[in-house]
């Protein structure tokens, strides 16, 4: 019996890379014939620290070993004091943040749900301001605010109570939709009432790796306080580091007042979500949301231990920073030597896309990059651009042997 | 800094059980200052086996030590093709299901979010026709077929595409649901248009370890069949031998449509959930339900350990039915003991629960069986019922001793 | 040209009845080429007094003469304070009815949008109550709560925040209506919250003439007091006479919160409609809800003629009642003549319905009638109903003469 | 008893003119105690001929003396036969119109309501885009895809399925909601779906007296087309001559796909509308939208002379063109004498508004102007615009008065 033929027609990377992956360490993993491959994906950005990093798996072996407790629901056990201590101390307390915590269940969508039903609550309101390009999850409440079509197809229902706005620099920049939301708020006979709140991402990763500018970023923030809007920053894919601060949101100066993070925050690629809000938002009744998977300890282990290795100082942020001006170059020497292919390349921190006016040259690029053993997937509207996210922690013989393949491979692609 | 006081006001266990847990193994957890419990909780039965089943352990220990892979999308990986093997021969295979499988995200929400989604895309309708007492998570989608009147609040939205039937034996059984819904159907003024499904649970566990008739699950069953309408079986609380049989609704001779399967399905209490239906059934475009947490490699390592472990033979099984012949005569001798206090005992398999006609009665009798060293917690519409949720593999004098205890905690309770 | 050719495919009676009526009065109709028909559709119960009363004329005719002001919005006119002076002093004060008189637009689903709107505003609740087999109207908000399968497909939108339950007597009254509304909403986990408003109709006119019982109505009210949920009326085909007394609910002792009136209000055939409530009900700000033919003042002036003329003292009600008893008796004595084909005769006051075993010998015996000069119209589920609502303004004769022809169509039907 | 005081608090106009109206023609109304008024509103273009025509008084009084039937449903009767062949002769042939026409019940919001339905049942799609400052109606569709705040804060329920933009200058014409739609309807990560159809008015009445350019609604009925979105032009209040053609979209040159007729169609203030869309689009099947009022015949009796008098050559458009100029003329003069309280002089045909920098100066001149015997209101998001709507029929002194009168309360205002 073939087991795999077992699984769903709804999966998707398989099909692309048509191996079974065995191990991993670091920014390599190994397939089950042992060809190893670099990794420029990291689980969308679920392992900014690299696969099975080895302090983190010791701390996880060791609280394994010793029968700490693995499953407790929202219990209090010790490895979650652990992992609020260091979360307070190494994260909210040092950027002066008064967030309370929730742990909405493991996975990211957990988190965005919570955020939307929290801000509803507290708002009273049921509109939420999502941009397109967004994404925020696959489950309905989260799906009514993500961008894709394929993917809200999906739903089966019509998807409501949101008011989707035009991302920073969407169709060129010449529909601003700060200045949309603020003049129809501003015109009660607009048709579009205050709404509970904003979502957005910083980068959207699934949306084409699209930075926002600070500046919009803060106009959004100002337009949103000023208004009474509560602002939700999904850091999901951004956060932890990945364009270089902890949080994504930190370059913009802006404090929002809900957070969704998720993704790399065990460490470990183990689920684990948080979602976190200003103190006065925390209407919540006991047991109000709940799940069962909320209280993961081997990845509060793991996370605690991440916090401690990565966030005690700002050696990881620097570096990510000094190497997005790398990949900035890189990809920059690429662009201008492919200028009828490539449309753009756009990115911050570790997180960078390279955009292509065709989206079988982006799907072009990614194959070749696999076949010579680069992992890189793409994203975007069309699938148009090639998206890079490797690990923060990979050498810098890695993330250069991994440009260069990258280069290879466009090469390869555009004179087939 | 208290870590603790970081936490959302939305934790709710934490509040009955104010003790900060520390390890576990199998029917037992330890606090930080050293005191036993016994667990008659089991994670709300996402510890059928236990915490940290030795041999569960040693496979997740092996595979964390030779950095098998741990994150992958939904990459094929060695322990996915393992977990999808063992589950083929061992689940669906002997139980001749020609089901699918799908990763749709780690827990039972994802599940259900998935499972109604695909419903509604094959059968092009969008009303899901959900019971009351029924619980199917918090995210929109699964909050939207919920019953529960604190958890449905949160949503800030209203909560539609639902049409909500009674229950088995609802309110004394005096309203028929399937009755209900098949006039319903037949009249076309009736204002019910037909449902893409039906979702429902075989016991509901949340909504007070109500079990349904065989027969009236047949009868659905039927029904369902005959109009066209999919029928979802919820089987995240239920299955994985918690009633007796692997899938809670082998007894009553039904072969649903979809199922959803999560909570014990990894065995160590580690996220992972499955959406299965039948193949025709499998119209998802690749990618089109996705998230970060579906290759969760350790849970599919602790899976397949468990299903080779538990799901070779039948005996976990019959010593569930013999051991729930057992629960049913303690709790009947209480019930009868206590006439006035006591309304109702009620389960199957390992899932019981002692109604009481009086909440505060069920919450008193939860506090004094903690108060003796012993985890159960409330269920039902009112919290009125003490639900009974042992783990499978308890010893036959852990039984004992929690039923013993639970007998004192009524008596305390009763007398003070 | 065609003229006719122009009129949409939605035109409905005319293929029915393919003749080109002209002129109109009392109780028979004349179409272009001269041939009389006697009418017991009374324009779907919009003429209660017949076509064009001489009465109601003769004020209409003066009013429009003296260059009355026709259309005046919500502006006061002297037409309008004479009707409102007029409903006062016969229909509301008489039955002791302290509410307040909204014009909402002048036709039957402008006064249930009012209604709805209303009932939602005050309560601050959004789901309605409705039954199966209602009809309320074809814009959106009327739609929702209808239930008619084919006119709700013409929506093209899902119809929500509609609970709908069985009406008295639906699907052989196995299955309480009441009972349910009352031990769902007893239960926190019944998934169904306190509605605004429940909103029922007296007898379904639409959904095949099934009359509720006074009990039924009785025990419904109550539920609603009870529970705080406001009980609307929709009156619109009923009211005016139709069953006896002005109000169709003053025979079940009920005292609706809300009341949708229309048809037959203005007698001689002209939009105007109203929605009652009690006073402290009237939370209305300033032209919240407005619509240009508010103030059609030519209604007003044969409505407070009508009001006049058969409501001063209580004959057409007693006589309505009266001949209420012979429809039960000479329709009777057709259900046992044709007992393989009759399944019911149902009714009250002279809103009466002959249901067939099977649609087509419904329409069959319309279409016969209408070959015979009689207007009857069918209606129901499936159209096996063949409804009958004379003029109460018909006399002995045209009454006896009707039953004669409907007599004569069941044979000719049957015997075909 | 004062019959006044029964009515509910949602009056308005009552409000702002607390007279009893009696008799009115032409241009002019009579109030109780004989005092005149010169009527700038006409029934918010319900009147475009004034009241109580002469022409069509008489045929109104001939028709209902000869006892011609008054209501009919959707029967065919002499009345509409005679109504659809002069709309065909003299409307949609001499325009080259393909158009079916519905009769869907007699207000403008029945009309709205209807176009909505189709367009949603024609396409298979939900999402309407409707524009800032739009109104079409109150009951639950039309009230989801109308702009004004308060009006939409009746609904009690939150309003789904509709698009917003930014209609043509909106907020100094800064953001372009056609370029939005079409970038956004080009991008498939928009989180927007194709829409159903677009509502448009081509001058927004109840919005402030907004007129679109020429070249916007034909770029808007462009886009319509290359996508295969309906077009809906709601010509309730602007249609039936009120901006010089028939219909006020044949100045742009455009041909919309459905068109929403009322107000002054029946041209004696009596309730008529109508629903017109292509041949192709009539998809209805029958009786799946209907409705009592639907035959109105005194109304088409009425509309039909109003055509025969009206429409039979193009005087009443040319004049009505030439008056256009007359009106822009003095009231940019009126808003050259106060800039400071005069913010915009708009309008098109004899649909003018004069925009106010602060509504109390707004509502103060419509107060002054009543006091001088004119009635005028206010509209717009602030209701900040003095809106101009004098019978199409008036004379040039009635306009000139009115137009005196007007200066004079500005000034009036101005100075207190």
């Amino acid at each position: 019996m073939n087991a795999s033929r077992l699984e769903s027609e709804v999966r998707s990377y398989s099909r692309n890379w048509p191996v079974v992956f065995d191990q991993a360490r670091g920014s390599r993993l190994t397939d089950r014939d042992g060809r190893v491959y670099l990794d420029f994906f990291a689980g969308a950005s679920a392992l900014n620290y690299g696969h099975n990093h080895p302090v983190l798996k010791r701390a996880l072996l060791d609280y394994l070993e010793r029968d700490g407790i693995t499953h407790s629901l929202d219990m209090l056990t010790v490895a979650k004091e652990d992992f609020l201590r260091e979360f307070g101390a190494r994260v909210l307390g040092p950027r002066g943040l008064d967030y309370r915590v929730q742990f909405p269940g493991p996975t990211g969508t957990n988190s965005v749900e919570a955020a939307l039903k929290l801000a509803r609550k507290v708002t009273g309101r049921h509109t939420v301001v999502a941009f397109t390009g967004a994404f925020h999850g696959m489950s309905l409440g989260s799906l009514a605010v993500t961008g894709n079509a394929s993917k809200r197809g999906g739903a089966g229902v019509p998807l409501g109570h949101t008011w989707r706005l035009p991302y920073d620099g969407f169709a060129g920049g010449e529909v601003s939709g700060l200045k949309l939301l603020d003049s129809m708020l501003d015109d009660r006979s607009s048709g579009m009432e205050l709404p509970a709140a904003v979502i957005v991402e910083t980068v959207q990763g699934e949306g084409g790796v699209n930075p926002a500018g600070h500046t919009w970023l803060a106009d959004l923030a100002e337009l949103c306080e000023r208004r009474g809007i509560l602002l939700v920053v999904d850091d999901i894919q951004m956060g932890c580091g990945r364009t270089g601060p902890f949080f994504s949101f930190e370059a913009a100066g802006i404090t929002p007042d809900i957070v969704c993070l998720s993704k790399s925050l065990s460490g470990y690629g183990l689920p684990m979500a948080l979602t976190l809000f200003r103190t006065e938002l925390d209407v919540w009744r006991p047991g109000e949301h709940n799940g069962t998977f909320r209280g993961n300890n081997p990845a509060f282990v793991t996370a605690a231990a991440a916090l401690r290795e990565f966030w005690a100082d700002s050696a990881l942020e620097k570096q990510t920073e000094v190497r997005g001006a790398l990949f900035e170059e890189r990809l920059g020497d690429l662009a201008q030597r492919y200028p009828a292919q490539v449309s753009a390349r756009r990115g911050r921190g570790l997180a960078w896309g390279l955009a292509f006016r065709e989206a079988e040259v982006a799907r072009g690029v990614a194959d070749a990059a696999f076949a010579r053993g680069l992992l890189v997937e793409t994203s975007g509207s069309d699938d148009e651009v090639v998206k890079l996210l490797p690990p923060l922690t990979a050498t810098d013989e890695e993330l250069s042997e991994g440009l260069g393949i990258l280069g290879e491979s466009v090469a390869a692609t555009v004179d087939a």
